[in-house]
């Protein structure tokens, strides 16, 4: 197996972007990181969307922007794994290049959310979970991640407030990112003000409906050294995926992420590291509950302490462990196809020290974890700094 | 890269399948084509399905239907490109087992998509082409295709017979196939008096709606020895996949796929091979036209004259190049996330010399070409019995 480096990053827009189509937008993150890398040419282009058919009734995503970016003829496949597309197109990626089928490839995610009513994109976004024992009865992923909350709660003696904390800390890292969709700062006792969603989740609790893309060029090692620039070179040095039951109520466990804790020991031993060599995080806080149940599946925090970890300070800038220095999904955004490509992107900014006022000082191993409905499938990456 | 093998082939059912859900008929092919591996466990999947989203309102296959197999944990990803979203299934599968991130994977299609209306199921398939430029001005598939069809008969001289010929020749594989959708016998007359759906093609010039899966299991080359059961191996001596203009009117020319021959060109270099070397193909005949410009685009017979191939018997069962021995879309269906697996299949069955009565003699290398929309994306493999 060959191995694989990321030489350029890029964003697209994010918000709730009138102007601009899907297409427009992947396109914008795509040149932006065929420029940061120097490249006018890869070998082949991978797509993480969720569902284009059900928000802008398009799919062959892979055809329609490789051509869109002036690349038709190259191989283009779209990948799809509900919120952890992105993550997913990612590894894909990783693998066409470990394998030997492309020394240079594109791996992208995009979504664009806004252009359907609030009512159709919460039903294409339940289609994440299993239309038939899930979505037929009522349940919405607010719902569900609500469910997982209480069963936290009532386990482990998580409180509001800890949930609030991750939120709180997530705006204030978000208010330090000039692409977060939502800047400002936020305090424990807006969120507990906050409109009920389903509780005990409020509306400062879940992450936004965002349209975004995000991209990365990654190529094998040799190729990323010629192109390096006096850069630091970030390898991708664990990738790690797995399943689990789909339905919520299928699962032993509603306070734990099997499919979390599975990818994060495959990423690890590839990587031939543990949670401890981690320095900074990008984990998926589609709600304020998910970063901590995630904190607890990866092992970089004791079983039932997630809800210490942002009330603690210690995953806040500045703490031991920085997790989604970006601002995460609750304050960067969810445009859910691109999730998992930028958690990547932020991550790499990270390691080359380019992050500005958010920078986590010293950094050289971070990861990403990226997941799908409640926890369905997951994709984990580890990148550091190649010696 | 390693080298790969299939050591498994399953279907499901196949045609209007009323009694089961796409992820019971999923769960058919994937048992069969385990049972035929003789394995109860593998390291991952790929599914290849075009729009769960727009035909039953569910994304995020990987998870459900790893769940379905009893096989949560595995890593599980969906893939998509349109109606060649098996074929990159299956090609995706392949890059897992020749990076060495897994051994042992199973490479899946599936489609349900007689749970819409005829008018909500054209309107799902004219999602693979572009929505912008093609679906909103009024076009459809069967539009598309007649044009090129047009297209075709104006340059080359082609003949209605010659498109003719093309269906009665895959009705008639498929008449000695106990999986066909269809397995009446048709004659050119038949085809000149059936319905007109979008001149020059007729009802019996389409391939037709269908419920289906397929599946097979892929192996690197050291476990399909030692799995092998005294049967011939299969290796997949060659991948290739590209892409082209998404919407028609954006091409030089609607007589050629420029994505088919890059495909094939790429699968032919890494297999060591040659349109000669060929012995039978299964290709992607989703309109008679389809089947006759494809052959031209992988060299398999000169340009301008794939109209011939049919009408002289050269493509027959019985001629110098078998061409769609299953029946083909035409015949034997077309659930389209499932069909670019199911080409595998049937040219692993008759590679084993276990095609019974359309058994192709001394079959020893056999191609699938498989391909999205009217041509933005293909995928080519190049299969062959290993020595």
């Amino acid at each position: 197996m060959r191995d694989v480096a990321i030489i350029g990053i890029g964003l697209s827009r994010w918000g709730e972007i009138w102007d601009a189509s899907l297409r427009t937008l992947w396109t914008e993150a795509a040149l932006a990181a065929l420029d940061d890398a120097g490249l006018d040419h890869i070998d082949a282009i991978t797509v993480g969307c969720m569902s284009p058919g059900l928000f802008i009734g398009q799919e062959h995503l892979g055809g329609l922007l490789a051509d869109e970016l002036g690349m038709a003829g190259v191989p283009a496949t779209r990948v799809e794994s509900a919120c952890a597309s992105g993550g997913v197109a990612l590894r894909t990626a990783f693998a066409e290049v470990a394998a030997g089928l492309a020394d240079v490839v594109l791996a992208t995610g995009v979504e664009k959310m806004t252009d359907v009513s609030g009512d159709e994109c919460t039903a294409a976004l339940a289609a994440a979970a299993d239309a038939e024992v899930e979505v037929f009865p009522g349940a919405t992923f607010p719902a569900l991640y609500a469910m997982m909350a209480r069963a936290h709660m009532a386990r482990h003696g998580t409180t509001r407030e800890q949930l609030a904390a991750v939120a709180v800390k997530n705006h204030r890292h978000g208010s330090l990112n000039p692409h977060a969709q939502f800047r400002q700062q936020i305090s424990v006792a807006d969120v507990l003000a906050s409109a009920k969603v389903a509780e005990p989740l409020n509306i400062l609790d879940c992450s936004p409906i965002t349209d975004g893309a995000a991209a990365v060029v990654l190529a094998d090692l040799a190729t990323a050294k010629r192109l390096a620039k006096g850069r630091p070179i970030v390898r991708i040095a664990g990738v790690g995926q797995a399943s689990d039951r789909m339905a919520l109520q299928s699962r032993r466990d509603m306070t734990t992420l099997p499919a979390t804790t599975a990818a994060g020991e495959r990423a690890f031993k590839m990587a031939g590291k543990a949670p401890v060599d981690i320095q900074l995080a990008e984990v998926h806080d589609c709600f304020t509950i998910a970063e901590i149940v995630v904190l607890e599946a990866l092992g970089l925090c004791p079983a039932g302490q997630g809800g210490l970890q942002a009330e603690s300070g210690r995953t806040a800038l500045g703490g031991a462990l920085p997790v989604n220095p970006s601002g995460g999904l609750k304050s960067k955004g969810h445009p859910v196809g691109a999730t998992g490509v930028a958690q990547a992107v932020e991550i790499v900014t990270q390691l080359r020290g380019a992050a500005g006022p958010r920078q986590v000082p010293g950094a050289r191993v971070g990861l990403t974890q990226n997941m799908g409905g409640t926890g369905a499938s997951t994709v984990v990456h580890i990148l550091e700094v190649a010696s």
